[in-house]
């Protein structure tokens, strides 16, 4: 299934909340970035970060291999730089090949937890 | 109505929580693929799982009768394989005739649940 | 702001959560389908819901004035027939003028509500 | 980036929740619109707010920097006016530069939050 997806995406509303209640790391409070490679050959992925405040931040580097998904939780990167907790945040994904994007949320501040995701926009 | 929708549905946030709270089968935890069929004749679709490290898993083949829907929990499909709990996927869906296609979580791990849905990806 | 929008909307998870908790008519599960008439005339919209077992039903008539927005709990019509509770179904919905369409779901079975919103699906 | 999105945006399931629990502002009931604008200059937006029963009220004006994302929370917007609670209402944005536009909510009226997000439509 080549040139499934497209090679750029963008959620809006990124936030990783800053705490959690339950049993890690299922119940843990975060954000994942989920993309699916249909393809056939490896797809070389960046993310650039977008902050209210501050220059963006990136580039965030991930490989998706062929015919694989890859479900990355945001609050589990560190290079270039952590992503902050409580704190607003913007998400561009580059892929020098088509792949599809969906944006989700854990949050479990409270005692339960609350989700939402999104199919992220592709133009 | 003819030709309502398209051919090629995508998600990428698979995810089938592993435990559940409240009665079943309204409570249990699960996803679901809901798929509406407005044309006249049977919809043939097949899904494909992807999934982090191992090969993709299909196809799992569903009809959808003319002018019906069909909302398929995930977890409840075993040919050819049961859809893992705990275990992040991605499904393409495949169909002869074009249908809409929604993808839905309830997640009851907690006491209270949580759900998210969201339009699919046609491309 | 003549134009947006579209004339022909989708969303296929449709269902009304059976029961209830929290004052209502808040907290009362429900389905809403949230309709913008941005223009500067009426719209005047059908809806037919399509079930997994049975025909479909409709229309179901809704007028959105101009430059209005009507968020229309499903729950709550009743002509040509009430939409049953606890049963899967999809809807269309067709208006003779562009409007924006969203499709949103309160669940209070738990004593804590959850919600779900998507975009519906416009071709 | 330049160019990465799009000048009008839509959301139509506009409502803020008219009471909370938990501490705030993070468990404030509340409706966020969250704009990325990746271009090299400032974006200009004006929100316009449709009612069921009332007039449009607008604009509502923000300026997201370039390479800045804004995380506006309706709630919060007094100029024109206040965005009523426990109020149906519609959303159009507009922005003179392109931008990547998502609507969330949260709802705090029980104990434990629940949330919704969806990227916004863009025609």
């Amino acid at each position: 299934m080549e040139n499934l997806g497209k090679t750029r995406w963008v959620f809006a509303d990124g936030y990783v909340p800053a705490w959690s209640n339950g049993p890690g790391p299922e119940m843990l409070s975060h954000e994942a970035v989920c993309i699916l490679n249909a393809g056939d050959e490896v797809a070389r992925i960046s993310l650039t970060l977008y902050f209210a405040d501050r220059d963006p931040v990136g580039p965030y580097r991930l490989d998706v291999p062929a015919c694989r998904t890859l479900h990355q939780r945001l609050n589990d990167l560190s290079d270039p730089a952590p992503v902050p907790a409580n704190l607003s945040y913007a998400c561009v994904l580059e892929s020098d090949r088509p792949v599809v994007v969906q944006h989700t949320r854990l949050d479990s501040r409270q005692a339960e937890n609350a989700i939402f995701s999104t199919i992220a926009w592709s133009g």
